[in-house]
């Protein structure tokens, strides 16, 4: 190779020995007539010095040097001298006193320093990603990010899953959002759909007897691109037979388990808690609730069975609820403004506004007070989460149930960041099992599937079907982590009779099931297995364990929220003949 | 989970123990009033008994069992009879005495039989795919490709390779096949393309300093699917820093060596012969020599020099040569017809005919015997690879001297597999190196890079760049096993002149080569490292090691010729809208 050692390697171990070094110039300054050169690669960094005393020549030619500059260096080990060791990294007691130089390649000026800590704006950076990927903080994502996926292959290979690579050119999957289509050439006016996700293939795996499955799997989805998502993002897919849920979180608390231990020398605590979604909207308004604080929420509509304000009333009478949020003695006073930016923030969440009190030590002090009965007053601190005491905060959401949960749980994320209550380096995982079956779609006056159509009713609610469809429970479930939805998946259909009362309640015709995925009502006509799954998505994990602001950061070629790459310059128009030999124009 | 063990698991260590199992009824028979079946899972195989003394009501639901009905079954480990033990499976000493059955789910009769070894048509096995992969060949090639595939994985990683996804939404790299096309929605008119392979981003990974980069690649080319190929396809790609390829070819070895040891417990012999490409031509008439048999080529051009035989003699002077393949005393005797294959066989090659002798102990057997001069044989006989003996057969090709080779290259195999000289079960590895560079493009009257134009050119043949482009070898290199091309690579291109330089020579104009990887020539202008890799077709490796017909045998779920998967009948018509809403028509 063209160096004997790497630029993180050497120590006063190597005292005298004459090495060769590769790397980037990370800096360069004359100090004394001397040229210090620090080298770089992805191992560390090595002062090399260039003196005049070895060879003027030599020296010289040290002098052309500028940052980024890709060169070999012969030399031989020395100590630095005192005073001027850096304790900083490994090499930081010695520095290479260089014979010889190759320049392998000389470096225009960078749109932005290497090593610098200034606020890059994205685009630049993804435009010169080849230099971006050269910095310390990229360095560390896509490291940490073979790492971490490397030590999920490996606990799931120890635990007899087997990864099987499913197409990538195949056909819509029905995962809801739209299809990168690609035109097919030999078959002209057809198309291949890159996959939303491999679940067909997963469950065909387990028709066909592979027991435990598990992917790192491509997926795309032609979405407009809001948040934080990508065209192409990457999950561990997993699939096994013979299963119940529980079966399921216990492979996934035990790989995560491995991997915090193996990439990041935490120890999780297993098994993860458990909730039902009904359990998390009714405390936490969320079905991904954010469990690193508390400010539970409350339904008190019973407080307020007999209330005299008008708003509450009309709210119980037209079938609503009255939810109250408890701030125990917040560690901020509120001000008016606190009270008017929380207000329109509710607005914007869809409520009318958000109601509050204020616990003294005389009673209350609201803007409401003169409508609470002194009754009411004693029997909602009864009914609040912790025990009432003055200074406590309570806001209260008056609209129907799920939307005054839902507002809620947001303005309870809003106060747990505005109050400092949401602790940093902390991992508050939790199972969210129970999710509906099936969702009403107001628009399309159908039911929906709420996960997707193979999701299994909860067998106590099997009676349900057809009925009371809005009730019904599925065996379906979410990992959560910090208030992320970080996996989902659930126990699937394997009796045909069920799968196509699923898909009459949803209102997919026959003909349209069995175009769509006709092959796998197929399969199951073969002995399907019972089965279950779960799916990771890995860049939000990375994003999170990184503390990134986005997961373009731990991505190594990413798309921009507009689906390009500025790199690339991809999407990019193609030759008319391309066009013409796939049988398509553009319209 | 709905077992306690696996079906592969239980032996007179579990006696009277009572366990849960599930899987799929292998098979089903009654014998003696009681049912026996062949209960299998991915692990194996185990008796379950189901006996009308332990309850007429289980063994009445017994016999509903069919084949491949998946069932869950408790029961009690017993010896099986004296007599009825089958030593052949991990289970053969029990049986399990059935107490409770639960069937999972019913199966119509399979179009095969998924025990059965009679032969099947592709056509029916990739339709039922998900039948085809229970059966146990197809089980064992996809274990067996996660198990190679993991063991790779593992042996990279410990070498401190890092794995990096690039993208699969991308832009066309030039690597002369047609790509794949993916509209855009959002930038409607333009497109993506899936990559041919990541080569343009791996080298932009050395760019950016990752030092030993590698990836399970997905790789798409649209190609006419002639020969064994498929629109999708997966490589093992590979690319270090600061190397030569005596670096490369050691890691590919270490490599295979750890792989070979670990999933085959193979050992291989390393370092793997290297030869150069024009000693490999000029001895085997091939650029992927199969070694493990001998019949070496000889250019005995200068035998001929003075020939009275008029088509050697018009052959050397209008420049060509005189190739000679000797077969040295065959097992078999060569009939007429043998010699008249071989003639037509040498014809569909590009062969005017194909001139033989045979080596008697008086001289020469051959229709061409009139025309040779004693002093010719005898020069013949010491030029030729192995001593002459009576019995030795040697064919001639005469023709231009490259097409002499390849001819008789070809002429080479047909005789080893006819002679019976090919051992199977051994593995012969070599690496041939420096390919030439450019080859004339007769057609369009050009040069074309052999490889890609990222290749770098030999060192000691630079001063031939613009001179002399058809003599100039380059750094490039292919790993060939048993006669295959497996892995292919190169000493990559740093510096921007140079790789100008091979622009202009293949003429490609500066603004196509901007459009085209213009970013990454951009990359280039800051500080690229020396650097180099090559690529492994998994797909292939797998195939030869398992021994199967075609690479469909080694991928869960392959395409057909046609490029279509029988099974989900992709490529699909799509809907009017998703056209619409891509901004594309079909034509």
């Amino acid at each position: 190779m063209l160096r004997t050692h790497t630029n993180g390697e050497l120590t006063t171990a190597h005292l005298d020995k004459t090495v060769r070094l590769s790397g980037w110039v990370a800096s360069s300054r004359d100090h004394g007539g001397v040229t210090f050169v620090d080298l770089r690669d992805r191992w560390g960094m090595t002062q090399v010095v260039f003196s005049p005393a070895v060879s003027a020549q030599l020296h010289a030619k040290s002098q052309e040097l500028r940052n980024e500059f890709c060169i070999g260096v012969t030399g031989t080990v020395k100590a630095r001298p005192q005073g001027t060791t850096n304790s900083k990294i490994p090499t930081g007691q010695i520095e290479v006193q260089a014979s010889e130089l190759v320049i392998y390649s000389r470096a225009k000026t960078p749109p932005f320093e290497i090593g610098g800590d200034e606020h890059l704006s994205e685009e630049v950076r993804l435009k010169y990603r080849y230099l971006d990927l050269r910095r310390a903080p990229m360095q560390e994502a896509i490291l940490f990010r073979n790492q971490v996926i490397f030590a999920m292959r490996r606990y799931l290979q120890s635990q007899n899953f087997v990864e099987v690579e499913t197409p990538i050119l195949t056909k819509s999957t029905p995962e809801g959002a739209r299809d990168y289509l690609v035109p097919s050439r030999v078959n002209q006016g057809e198309f291949f759909a890159l996959p939303q996700s491999p679940q067909i293939f997963k469950q065909i795996l387990m028709v066909s007897g592979f027991d435990r499955y598990f992917q790192m799997a491509k997926c795309f989805r032609d979405e407009d691109l809001r948040a934080d998502r990508q065209p192409e993002f990457s999950q561990l897919d997993l699939e096994m037979s013979f299963v119940t849920d529980e079966d399921i979180f216990a492979v996934f608390e035990a790989l995560l388990k491995d991997v915090f231990k193996s990439c990041l020398n935490i120890d999780l605590v297993t098994p993860f808690p458990r909730f039902t979604y009904k359990d998390v909207m009714e405390k936490y308004g969320s079905d991904k609730p954010d469990l690193r604080f508390g400010l539970e929420l409350r339904d008190v509509s019973s407080v307020f069975a007999a209330t005299e304000l008008k708003i509450f009333k009309e709210t119980l009478a037209s079938g609503g609820a009255i939810v109250a949020l408890q701030v125990p003695q917040p560690s901020v006073t509120f001000s008016r403004k606190d009270f008017d930016d929380l207000g329109l923030f509710a607005k914007e969440q869809g409520l009318g506004g958000l109601a509050y009190l204020k616990v003294t030590d005389a009673g209350v002090d609201s803007p409401l007070a003169k409508f609470l009965k002194p009754e009411e007053i004693e029997a909602l601190k009864k009914a609040l989460p912790a025990a009432s005491k003055p200074g406590d905060v309570v806001f209260f959401a008056a609209d129907k149930k799920r939307k005054a949960h839902n507002a809620l749980g947001q303005v309870r994320l809003k106060l747990g960041a505005r109050l400092g209550l949401i602790p940093q380096g902390v991992y508050h995982w939790s199972w969210v099992k129970d999710f509906p079956l099936f969702n009403w779609n107001e628009d399309a006056k159908r039911w929906d599937s709420e996960h997707h159509p193979f999701t299994s009713p909860h067998p106590d609610d099997a009676a349900k079907m057809g009925v009371d469809n809005g009730n019904i429970r599925s065996l379906s479930y979410d990992l959560v982590l910090n208030g992320n939805e970080l996996a989902s998946g659930s126990i699937r259909i394997h009796d045909p009779e069920m799968q196509q009362k699923v898909f009459d309640i949803i209102g997919l015709a026959p003909e349209e099931s069995k175009l769509r995925f006709g092959f796998m009502l197929k399969a199951f006509e073969f002995g399907p297995p019972p089965h279950g799954g779960a799916a990771i998505g890995i860049d939000r994990l990375l994003t999170i364990l990184l503390g990134r602001e986005s997961i373009r950061d731990v991505i190594a070629f990413p798309k921009t929220q507009k689906a390009v790459c500025p790199m690339t310059e991809a999407p990019s128009p193609v030759d008319f003949k391309q066009l013409r030999d796939l049988g398509i124009k553009i319209a």
